[in-house]
Formats: structure tokens, C-alpha cells, sequence
């Protein structure tokens, strides 16, 4: 032991605090954290400065990493939410789904980029981070809105559907172009295994709930969890979807008992050890030598297709409601995160994407992260000044709470 | 990503759901889930069934386990109780210490083993893991005896003289048995580590921990304490120690915040899901093949050895009180545990003993956990007929809890 593990803990520790230490700087400077942590990895990765050479176990661990962070995303998308707003959200996620990524396959193809490249990072300009809106919204004590409840529940359907999508690309690069038959075979098994997820399993957990009981371990509920999240994610890989995809969906199945069994703190608690080796491994595999003037531009092109195809998309549906509503929600849908990071860094992995367009979508991640929170901060500080109140509404709390959300946000999409 | 992780999360999902099922059915038999968990380990190891042979990640990740671990057993090490106790629980640590590390010596050298194994399995021989006991004791709500009292005091103690004794052992091994100087360095390296870490390292953490209020990373604490684990992990390797020194040292001085900042659950969190890849790749490196005539003989004597020499060395300082409290302190200190599997592990790493002496520490230390808690739970009641009370005492309330405890106590070691 003493041997071995010596250079992996060394690794370990100095990137741990790096990638914290970046991750604060940029909390304490208004900026998502995660922004920093993937900075930190840049910074110290081959690319640059080289002092840091990720190691097998330390991939693998960010692998590990990935999985926890997409439970988690998981455990907080609760497809009961969807009923709440039903229709309506719907229309909106389709919208943002469909939107941003015909906008972004016919952005690639006119520059003659690949296909399956174009697939990829059209893909990635998907799924919403609502980690940064609905903690914006909730400073603001505006959750209660109509565009706020829309907003949570669009995300929900959005993040099922950037996993389907996910599953379909992995798929097509998987397959080549030309194997419908073998496309169609993952397409069906990645909605069969989203409805078996969203309508039996919580059932049959409902079911075995009571029988935990029984069990003389301690924590049998947390363990219940990891190991569903475990077997998910190798299920999905062995149907040919990405591990994450399991793991997301593990998330959503226990979301109902979330609460009831503790499980956010402490499977955040596994998040907050793992995830930082996975943002900083995310960085490091960012090439910072690729942007050239010609890539500022496509990299400029795609975040601002990313924030008009979510604010086309998304309000387009709610016009109807408002203006103000349509752009809340379109601005709100904005933001991307993890799930889109991961998308570019599976298709970097595979090979299906160059250096240059992974280097596009985190630039466009970031671009998107930052520039919705000051905007959907002015809607909803607008709004409150020239709209009659809504039932339950107090003027004094929410002003307070406003002026607050002014003070440091601390955004961060991962939690 | 898709098929990079592939092998390592199958291999992972596996031993997570294969060693939880052991832990759960020993659970259910009313012992220690941790033996099963070695059990686990044991059945699909290389030496058994084959079924899996531990990956490099894997061994990686049970060693980032054995971390997290002895970080658990350091937050649960209040140097405070010390004080409470005091005199008696050093004078009941130090010959626990002692008198087990010398009949274990002695034996060995009898047997015409060499030194540096007699010294190992000796070591291993020494570390209290008093989870076991506090369990027993608290589920018979006799945690305010005198007894008890001493035992909490004398455990942390013997944890923390465990850890210098491993330290020592370690160097020993490194240096050779010549280089005096070497082993008088680590000594005192060690003991000055030790008392850096209950003496000024609090201090200075009750000094930073206003200032974690200006952090804006959530989970601040969490982090930080995190951070201090790896970080002094990777600081007791460079100075010639194990990790796990570092580890253990490190959660003692969170232990006085472990409360207050919610730390226990959550480290916990991580444990759960760390610390079965660690039992079971302990019990995939024994082989159950090396259990021929003699080596059971060695087995059975080591473990009377063992349960003798704590009951002895642990309850002679105590005879001026009372033949009933020296023998309920000297069986409580009787199981072993998780540390000093440790010791026996890095040992095997280290070359420094045979597969034939790691079986018999793990032989050993079942033995113990097994034999202690039967034994102190009759002591317990015997004594609750027979003693006048003490005051506060319930009688109705303490035989309906002994009652309780025998049914299954559900014994771990490791929370």
C-alpha cells in the first residue's frame, strides 16, 4: 500500500484542491463554479501547462464521477413534476429540443464540418441546465411563478429527451450513417427504457419500499441507490446507450423517495468527491492552442445559435401567455451544463469530434452560463415592478429577496 | 467514455452488490457485516472461484476506501474523551497494547518466524475496533458505566497507539532491523505527527472555521475536510508513514466538528460506497488454500492469544475496581478490526508477511469480533442482576434493552 498508492493520492489531493480552489475564485467572482473547476483542468492539464498528466485510475475516477453527477441530476427530476404543467411544458421541450439542434446540425454542415461531428455538437446545444435558473428563481422567490413552473418541469422532459438524443448519436456513431435498422433498434430501446423508467420502476420501488425494513444493514436505502445506479448505468451500456443514460435515469427513479430517504446530501456528498476530478479531467482534455480567429468565430456563432434557439424555441409556445413569460422561460432554458459537456466528451472519446469542436461547446457552455443569470435576473426584477400581483405575492419579501439575489448568487449547475 | 469504463463499472456494480449481499445475510445471521464482506471478497477472488481478478483501478479505488475508512474512525475519535477518563484509559490502552503486541511477538518468534512478520501479525494483533462494543453497550444502555467510559476512553487511545505502533512497524520494514537511526526517526516522526494533530491542529481549525463563512462554495466544510484527509494522507506517506495514519489523524481533528457540520452522515456517504471494494479485495488476497492442520493450530492459538492477552493486559490496571469491571473492559477491548486488517494488509503489500500469516490475522480478527460480543453482553446482564444500581438507572428499561439486544444486534464494525 504504501507504495503504490503514492503518486495516485499525490494526484488526487493537488487536483482535489486545485479544482476547488478554482471552483470558489469563480463562485466568489459571480461565475457558475463549474466554469472554474474545468478552468483548473485546463490550466494544469497536457495541453498547457502539462504539470499534470491524468493518470488511467484518475480517468476512470472522473468516469465514476460523471455517473454520480448525472444521479444526481436525476434524483432532482421528478417526473411527477410534469404533470403539474403538463402540455404546455411539453411543447416547450420539444421546441427547445428540436430548435437548438436543427440549428446547430445546419450551422455545422454549412461549415462543412462532418456529419457525425455535427451530430454531436448539435446534440450537446440540448439539454438545459436548470441547476443555475431554478437557483436564480429561487433567490428571487419566484418559484411560484407560471414561467418558473414551467421552466422546472420543460427541464425535466428536456433532460429525458437530451438522454434519448444522446443514446440516438452515440448510436449513429456507433452505427455508421447507413445502419437504420441498427438505428432504429437503439432508438426504440432508449424510449422503451425512458417509459419502463419513468412509469414501471418507480412502481415496482414503491413495491419493494416496505421490505427495506427488514434489512439489518444501516443506510439500506443509500446502498439500494448506488447499487441500482451501478447496475442501470452497465445496463445501458450493454444495450448500446452511454452509461450516463442509466445513471440519469437511476437518479429520476428514486427522485419520489429522495426526501423521504435522505438521499441528496449524501449521495451529494459522493458528488462533492468525485465531480471535481471529473470537471478537471473535462478540462484537461480542452486544447486551448485550437482557438485560432477562425474558431472564436464558429465558437462565437454556436453559443449565440445556443441562446436564440432556446429563447426562439422555448417561447415560441407561450406566446400566447406574454411576452414577458415567453422570454422568462426562453432565457431561463438557457443555460447548459453537465449533460451537454458530457455529450462533446463522449463524442470526443469516440472520436466522433475534434479537439476544436469539443473546445466549441465548452466555450459555448460557458458563453450560455453566463450571460442567462444577469438576464433572467432583470426579467423577473421588471416583471415584478409593472405586473398586478399574483395570489400570495408580497411585494416587501420579494424586493428583499431581489436586492439579495444581487449580492453573490454562488451558481453553480452541479449540486 | 462508452467503452472505456465498460469492464471497470460491471467489475464495480458486481462487488458492490455481491459484498453488500454478504455483509446484509452475516447481518441477518447476527454477525459482523464486515466479515462477510471479507467473506465476498474470499468467494469470487482469484484464489477461489476466480470469478474476478481484481483491476488495477479496482485496488486503486480500495485503497482510496481504506481512506475514507480510517478517516471515519478518526471522526469518531474524540481526543476530548480522553480527559474524561483519563489516567485508568491510558493505563488500560498502554497494556493493550503491550501484552498483545508481546504474546503475539513471542509466539511468533517461537514458531521460528521471521522478525519483520512476527512484528506484523504482532501489530496487527494490537488495535481495539471498539465499534463492535460501543454497539453492544449502547443498545444495552449501559454506555454511562464506568466500564463503558473506560473502554470509549482507553479505544481512542489504542487507536492512536495503534497508528504510531503501525507506523514503527512500517519503518522497521523499509529500513531493515539494523538502521536504528532510520526507525528512531520515523518513531519519533510518528509520535510527533501525532501530537501535532491533538494538540495544535485543532486549534487552528477552530481558528479558520469563522472565516468558512465567507466561502462560497456550498459544502465548504465538507470540502475542506476532504481536502485535509487526502492532504495529510499524502503528507504521512512522504514522512515514511502509511496513508491511513494520515487519514485517521486527520479525521480525529474533525472530530470535534463532525457534529456541528454534519460531517459524519456524509463521510459515511462516501464510505458506503467506498469501503466494500476495500473489504472485498481485502478478502480476494486470502487464500483460503493455505488453511492446512497447522496453519489452523497457529490460527486458533493466535486468536486465544489475542482475546488473552486484551482481557489480561486490558483488566489488570482495572482489578482495584472490581473483578466485574476489569473483565466487561477487558472483553470489550477484545475485537479487532478494520485497523488492524490494515496492518496486516500493508504487510502482504509490502512483502513483509505470507499469505499463510495475513490468513491468520483475518482468521483472527473474526475470531475476536465473534467471541467478544456473546461474551459482553452476558457480563452486562449478569452484572445488571447482581450490582446495587447506579444512579439514573431504570431496571425495567435496561432488561427490556438487553432483551432487545438479543435480538440481532446487527454488528458492524465499520460505521
Amino acid at each position: 500500500m504504501p507504495h503504490q498508492v503514492n503518486e495516485l493520492l499525490l494526484e488526487l489531493f493537488v487536483i482535489f484542491v486545485w479544482t476547488k480552489f478554482f471552483g470558489e475564485v469563480f463562485e466568489q467572482l459571480r461565475m457558475p463554479a463549474v466554469l472554474g473547476e474545468i478552468l483548473a483542468g485546463v490550466v494544469l492539464g497536457p495541453y498547457a501547462t502539462g504539470l499534470i498528466q491524468p493518470s488511467e485510475t484518475l480517468r476512470s475516477i472522473a468516469q465514476i464521477g460523471a455517473i454520480f453527477l448525472l444521479f444526481t441530476v436525476g434524483l432532482e427530476t421528478h417526473p411527477k413534476e410534469l404533470i403539474r404543467v403538463g402540455n404546455k411544458a411539453l411543447q416547450v421541450a420539444i421546441a427547445g429540443i428540436v430548435v437548438p439542434f436543427a440549428l446547430g446540425f445546419g450551422y455545422m454542415l454549412l461549415r462543412h464540418e462532418p456529419a457525425h461531428q455535427a451530430t454531436f455538437v448539435a446534440a450537446a446545444m440540448v439539454a438545459t441546465s436548470v441547476g443555475i435558473t431554478a437557483r436564480i428563481m429561487h433567490d428571487m422567490n419566484v418559484m411560484n411563478t407560471r414561467a418558473a413552473r414551467i421552466i422546472m418541469g420543460a427541464a425535466v422532459f428536456d433532460d429525458i429527451g437530451g438522454m434519448i438524443l444522446l443514446a440516438v448519436v452515440v448510436a449513429l456513431a456507433a452505427a455508421g450513417p447507413v445502419d437504420y435498422l441498427q438505428i432504429g433498434i437503439v432508438i426504440a430501446e432508449a424510449v422503451g427504457f425512458a417509459l419502463f423508467m419513468l412509469f414501471i420502476a418507480p412502481r415496482v420501488l414503491r413495491r419493494v419500499e416496505p421490505e427495506l425494513e427488514r434489512l439489518q444493514s444501516r443506510n439500506s436505502q443509500l446502498i439500494l441507490a448506488l447499487a441500482i445506479c451501478l447496475g442501470l448505468s452497465v445496463a445501458a451500456e450493454r444495450i448500446g446507450l452511454a452509461a450516463i443514460i442509466g445513471a440519469f435515469f437511476a437518479g429520476m427513479v428514486f427522485a419520489e423517495f429522495a426526501g423521504q430517504w435522505k438521499l441528496q446530501p449524501r449521495v451529494n456528498a459522493i458528488n462533492e468527491f468525485l465531480a471535481p476530478f471529473f470537471f478537471f479531467s473535462m478540462g484537461a482534455q480542452l486544447n486551448p492552442q485550437v482557438f485560432t480567429g477562425d474558431l472564436w468565430k464558429t465558437a462565437i456563432v454556436v453559443s449565440l445559435l445556443a441562446i436564440v434557439s432556446k429563447v426562439v424555441g422555448c417561447g415560441l409556445p407561450l406566446l400566447k401567455e406574454g411576452r414577458m413569460t415567453a422570454l422568462q422561460v426562453g432565457i431561463g432554458m438557457t443555460p447548459r451544463g453537465e449533460v451537454g459537456l458530457i455529450v462533446a466528451l463522449i463524442g470526443l472519446q469516440m472520436k466522433m469530434i475534434s479537439d476544436s469542436a469539443y473546445a466549441v461547446v465548452i466555450f459555448m457552455t460557458a458563453a450560455t452560463t453566463l450571460f442567462a443569470p444577469p438576464v433572467l435576473q432583470y426579467l423577473f426584477t421588471a416583471e415584478a415592478r409593472t405586473r398586478p400581483r399574483p395570489p400570495g405575492y408580497l411585494p416587501e419579501r420579494r424586493a428583499a429577496k431581489a436586492q439579495d439575489a444581487e449580492a453573490p448568487p454562488s451558481l453553480s449547475p452541479v449540486e
